[in-house]
């Protein structure tokens, strides 16, 4: 699975541009259901992206007008209702390694959302690194809605980091749908753009940060998840120690060339 | 305590609006200002929210136009004035079991804020889980005010993950009012509703979400706490437990079968 | 160093306004970089504050129309890329070390950002506690520009605090500048004023903080800095101590008496 370029999933859809690895889920005409077998291989496909080189950024789309519609009803839902408590952990922690192997994945993440996000699907939104989404995006934590509480997949801990405490805690004790406009305004979605260029904007920004310096990208993306409770002190001694090893890679040495010679720096990801 | 429908209060109001607490302090000619006996019996209040299950929410609502004016000069400061250590330390640890016991409270808080609300009202207001607040409220942490630090029954770790730290600071430091527009604006009001209404609507919704599924609700405010200084790591380790506990509750195969049935899931809070 | 009154720095402008400390860097002719210098002496003049009582606040202000382009490309980039990792890391953490005497530094600090604000310039703005901005400000974490990380001097613990994880997330992965308005809307910068007015206004409101208990704002300072990563309970019994001990001092009981005499209390700092 180290060639990705090459990789053809069979729970969801896959495709290249350029350096950047376009992913979508593949049941448009129900929305976008997770099931079982995409939320594993979508686990086992950001678990193997750190040692992916070609892979430079991902771009997580939409299809068919929407995102995602959360853990399927048929398909998860009912199923678990018969499980014992070994059963239904080992799915509540599939569902969890799904956000760390987004966060641990080393490569930038974009969302790019139309329509229905909801539930684990609001989820794969939240773990992304950055968030665009169209007007008519309508994003819910609605695990209320069906008996369960928002704790679920990290968002007590990450959507308030996101959005504010306040914000978050409704968003979960409601299961309300928070709109694109909201999303925008609350520091979720990070851009609107319109439904017919925002997959097209979303690669165009992927590959721009793709262009950057990739190692210290991943090292921007390491430290944001580990900081996450350190100290003040400890964060910048740790910054410090990161971004020492980023200084000794030939991107720093190629931007500080270019910058002699009035070039535009071309990085080559060590 | 644990039958709490038939609570009564000595110093400050309650009533029952359906399964929905709704608590305000009863001086209204001075703008509603705790007091030792106010603050000790609103703590033990909570402190016995966990075990009532006929209590599904509570909300903390305005009286005569204000929320909180804070502690009484004359009552609570002027007497703090003699107090060696050991009785300063003993207030404000009685006030930081206040937001403590909030905090544990097991239910949501809904804060409906009219007129004045500042001082440790501010932060009755801040350790609620959702804040409605009429045009005219006036939020101010003051304390810097009247001689003191902004580092008041967890201030300074509460509100900067409601509106950021930079505006945090701000609010600490100068002891300024903040609007209703500004802390519509910064996630600290989650809705703005006129005057006249105010109190119903902030009842309305705790009703909606006490009609939800009461146990996951539970975990969901745990949670949110809990999460609170967790790396993402131990956080999402934390809610796979959690979830798979209320995937266990009756509530969830409630929601399936209506699901199921296509009818509206009624949940019975286990 | 104690008597900083007469602080007569070597690379950078200081003076003093009433109580307030004003500092800029002085090379408006290249937008104000750092350098090795100024680095060493701004963190020496930080970890000097605590001791002096005479500085109360501090505005760091802007110099012929802007802030600070960052560490300078001849002056700093050239050398690092000599550089071996001691020699990398006494650099990242002397950078480092710069944002904690500012956060440890026991006074508020008021940045007043004009133009050009990109860089380690954007760190001590970010560092600071209340940042007041021109509408022209142009604010940029741009190290990936220069091949490096975003997690420089603390960027990826504080950035996200201040404005959200996603919006932090694409400033430090793209590098790109953040307006004013944007600035403003999310909650990095305080308030927007004319830059013929700012550094008055900023000088004004650090005098009126000054004139407040400036012990009790020393331990507000600490508080947001200590409570950081505490858990929420923790975080409360640690205010219960702080505000216990800020209610020892003078200040408290001047404020009560000037509050009984119906005065405007005149606050001494201790």
């Amino acid at each position: 699975m180290t060639d990705m370029k090459q990789f053809t999933p069979h729970h969801f859809k896959w495709r290249m541009e350029g350096d950047v690895a376009v992913v979508s889920l593949d049941r448009p005409d129900r929305k976008n259901p997770l099931t079982f077998e995409s939320y594993a291989e979508l686990r086992d496909m950001f678990r193997a992206l750190p040692e992916c080189d070609d892979v430079k950024a991902v771009v997580f789309a939409s299809n068919g007008g929407n995102f995602c519609s959360g853990g399927d009803v048929h398909d998860i839902i009912g199923p678990l209702i018969d499980r014992d408590m070994k059963g239904l952990l080992a799915f509540t922690r599939l569902t969890g390694d799904l956000v760390k192997s987004m966060v641990a994945c080393g490569k930038p993440v974009i969302a790019a959302v139309e329509g229905i996000c909801v539930g684990a699907g609001a989820i794969i939104a939240m773990a992304s690194d950055i968030r665009l989404a169209s007007p008519d995006a309508k994003t819910a934590f609605l695990f209320t809605r069906v008996g369960l509480a928002g704790c679920d997949m990290g968002a007590c801990a990450i959507l308030p980091r996101i959005i504010g405490q306040g914000r978050a805690a409704e968003l979960l004790y409601t299961g309300r749908s928070m709109s694109a406009d909201e999303g925008e305004k609350w520091g979720f979605y990070n851009r609107l753009i319109d439904a017919e260029t925002l997959e097209d904007e979303a690669i165009s920004m992927a590959q721009r940060i793709a262009q950057g310096p990739n190692f210290a990208h991943m090292m921007t993306k390491t430290m944001l998840a580990q900081e996450w409770n350190m100290g003040i002190e400890q964060a910048i001694e740790a910054e410090a120690q990161a971004q020492a090893i980023c200084m000794q890679t030939a991107d720093f040495k190629r931007a500080y060339e270019a910058f002699v010679a009035r070039e535009k720096p071309v990085f080559k990801g060590g």
